[in-house]
């Protein structure tokens, strides 16, 4: 079969690796196939006369990478920011989890929250839903349907939750998410089933026990919370007190990760000691959220710290406790958040720099999803087309200076084109 | 003469005070002759007939007031974010405020600012310029036209401070600046020169003793820095062996507030002890600038302590030490940092609501513009009506709900129509 190529041009980023990002203005970004095959100065030898979509000025990125949202949630992110994490779930969250048992208030809430998503600069996406199995395939066919490659949960809970968002016990939990993964065998491109336990507060031990068996039969990936909150992990020490660690009481029933078992945490604020060995041993990737951690006062997660040591790291909006869905943002968010850690309590871990940031939002996140957040030869054809004309400046701009204005005020500038693994599905 | 009145309809809020927001949805709110009439459920006796705007289910604030920002530095805004406070001047500053000595970049970067500052939700500001005096009558002709209501500032440096940018002397500063007062005299309407010494390690002491005589003798206001960062605090120490506290070098010369002369402060990370006894005592103001100080890594301000002891306390962008212009993101800022704060290093001052964030972003600020703030009768008319469209949810929000997400959410909301004064500017 012959293989189909295209073009885009325009002025080209990506990052290395954390400590290095290419820029290549006015390069050629060469998809085939629905990968990358390259940047270029000029289009090379077996290329000539492929389609090229000229983007003249423009920057173009890597898609953005959240590896930690909840989708219900999207409805009233920014409202009741004064509460801590277990209050704001008990007062903000769970009520209006439960109201998606209602189909026609999920399709209001999951048409606005993907649409808006489709909008912005997120390409891919780990995303909760609720425990609702109805409510999560239709959030999984509108996401579907937008392009964006997305991992979905519904989430499990058995335990220590209101009664109205409580699944009967472990059995009905575990009967409904295998009968919600039968059901989504082979009906998705772009849409695959995550396992998500909610945290282990609101999971049995037999609940999770089961999970970790589902997961072993289906290899498929895994997310959760992780040592966000005080409170929360002072609660999981209490619950299970045979633990060393918050991490352990994943890792025991094999939902931490380690070989076959993809796993992603969101958080990390108080990870530490032995559970970061754990999260290194067993390839586990941390999903930093700053702006939720200032939000519900958490406290910053260590970054630097994570990089340091060579850990798998990315970021997530978790929207609601973020109130942005945006990934830009995250970036920004991270970078502040660490200059506050770095300046508040903790001067021996430098503050994160802005190439980082971005390293973390696109690549660093990226891995999650396989050969994802580059444009090096072989990576999925994520691609983001930055019109930053809004952005007016008496001064001449480089395109990194350019490039770092607009994750800054990024609200400023407009997704012009957006590609999926080489669907363009917007612009 | 006949008074002149109308009206606008919309969903109504003001800060009664820092801990009392009030709202009336689909109130009125009447002008007379530029000023507040008062809020009302319905036309009252006197104003039936009066022409009355409806602006149906938007939201109608008092304009937000930004109380320290510098007007050259909006070009730069949101790069090299990687420096505190003494190397990003030399290196980021400096530089960029030297080229305003050319009227015609002047032109170039004060349109882009003046035009972006109108656009916004504020209505009142205190800006700096730079030392150059034609530049700065410029961007005062610029703002003039926007029918925004600023005080702006030509900055006194005599030393410490690189060749290309720095006074010949006190005298040449001193005359420089008293030309620039009497050719500014009866020129505006909307705008105010203000006195505007850099901040204490740019200003020799002959130069603040002239600026004190200079204060007395006009009655302008004052605007400066204080406090902002360790290394500049010891610097002053250092430069100042004789003062007990950095506020104290204003002081002396009669900068720092007191009878007759309104003085405004940015910053104040580092203020405590008697150097707040001291603002108490001369009713400085404090701007808040949590943006500024977040990425410049400088700290966060105890506001908590500032509105405890009844300081008049309001919120700056501090463009570009913050590269967001808008002081609804300072609201946002304000609250979250508080919030770290907290977390990080001192749980004895609660975080800010964003109720209180509300309060510093409009009648905090706005009292350093004499009734400004506020819609209780008599205020100004300073009005920002804002159209929330754009915010979408599956729930009924409540008008308070609404405006919380219009705070955190502003970029993706809009400017629908603003007064100042009473006049309309946009919409």
């Amino acid at each position: 079969m012959q293989k189909t190529a295209f073009a885009i041009k325009g002025n080209l980023f990506y990052s290395a690796d954390k400590d290095h990002l290419v820029s290549l203005p006015s390069g050629y970004l060469i998809c085939e196939d629905g990968k990358s095959a390259g940047v270029f100065e000029r289009l090379p030898a077996g290329y000539e006369g492929i389609p090229v979509e000229d983007y003249g000025d423009s920057l173009v990125i890597p898609g953005l990478v959240d590896l930690h949202l909840h989708a219900p949630q999207y409805g009233y992110r920014a409202l009741g920011m004064d509460l801590e994490l277990l209050d704001w779930l008990n007062i903000n969250t769970f009520p209006q989890e439960a109201r998606y048992a209602d189909l026609s208030y999920a399709e209001k809430g999951y048409r606005i929250f993907t649409e808006d998503l489709a909008k912005g600069a997120t390409t891919r996406a780990c995303v909760f839903a609720t425990i609702h199995v109805p409510a999560t395939e239709l959030l999984m066919d509108l996401l579907e349907k937008t392009g964006l490659k997305t991992m979905v949960g519904k989430v499990n809970m058995d335990r220590n939750s209101p009664a109205y968002l409580c699944e009967t016990d472990a059995a009905q939990s575990l009967a409904d998410t295998e009968w919600w993964i039968a059901d989504c065998e082979g009906r998705y491109q772009n849409t695959v089933p995550i396992l998500t336990p909610r945290f282990t507060p609101s999971c049995s031990d037999t609940l999770m026990e089961g999970l970790g068996k589902l997961q072993k039969r289906t290899g498929l990936p895994v997310q959760s919370h992780l040592s966000e909150n005080r409170s929360e992990v002072a609660w999981v020490k209490e619950l299970c007190p045979e633990t060393g660690c918050y991490g352990e009481s994943y890792d025991r029933f094999g939902l931490f990760g380690g070989d076959g078992c993809p796993a992603v945490m969101a958080h990390c604020v108080y990870s530490a000691g032995e559970e970061l060995d754990l999260i290194e041993r067993r390839g586990v990737f941390i999903a930093h959220c700053p702006q939720s951690n200032t939000n519900l006062a958490s406290g910053v997660a260590p970054v630097r710290t994570f990089l340091d040591r060579g850990l798998r790291v990315g970021l997530g909006t978790d929207v609601a406790g973020g109130f942005s869905a945006s990934i830009f943002r995250a970036m920004c968010d991270a970078v502040q958040a660490s200059k506050l850690r770095w300046r508040l309590s903790d001067d021996s871990l430098k503050p994160l720099s802005m190439q980082e940031a971005f390293y973390l939002g696109t690549l660093g996140g990226g891995a999650f999803f396989g050969k994802v957040g580059s444009f090096e030869k072989d990576y999925e054809f994520d691609a983001v087309v930055l019109d930053d004309s809004g952005l007016r400046s008496p001064m001449e701009l480089t395109p990194e200076q350019r490039l770092e204005r607009v994750i800054y005020l990024s609200e400023e500038s407009a997704v012009a084109a957006k590609y999926v693994a080489g669907c363009k599905i917007k612009g």
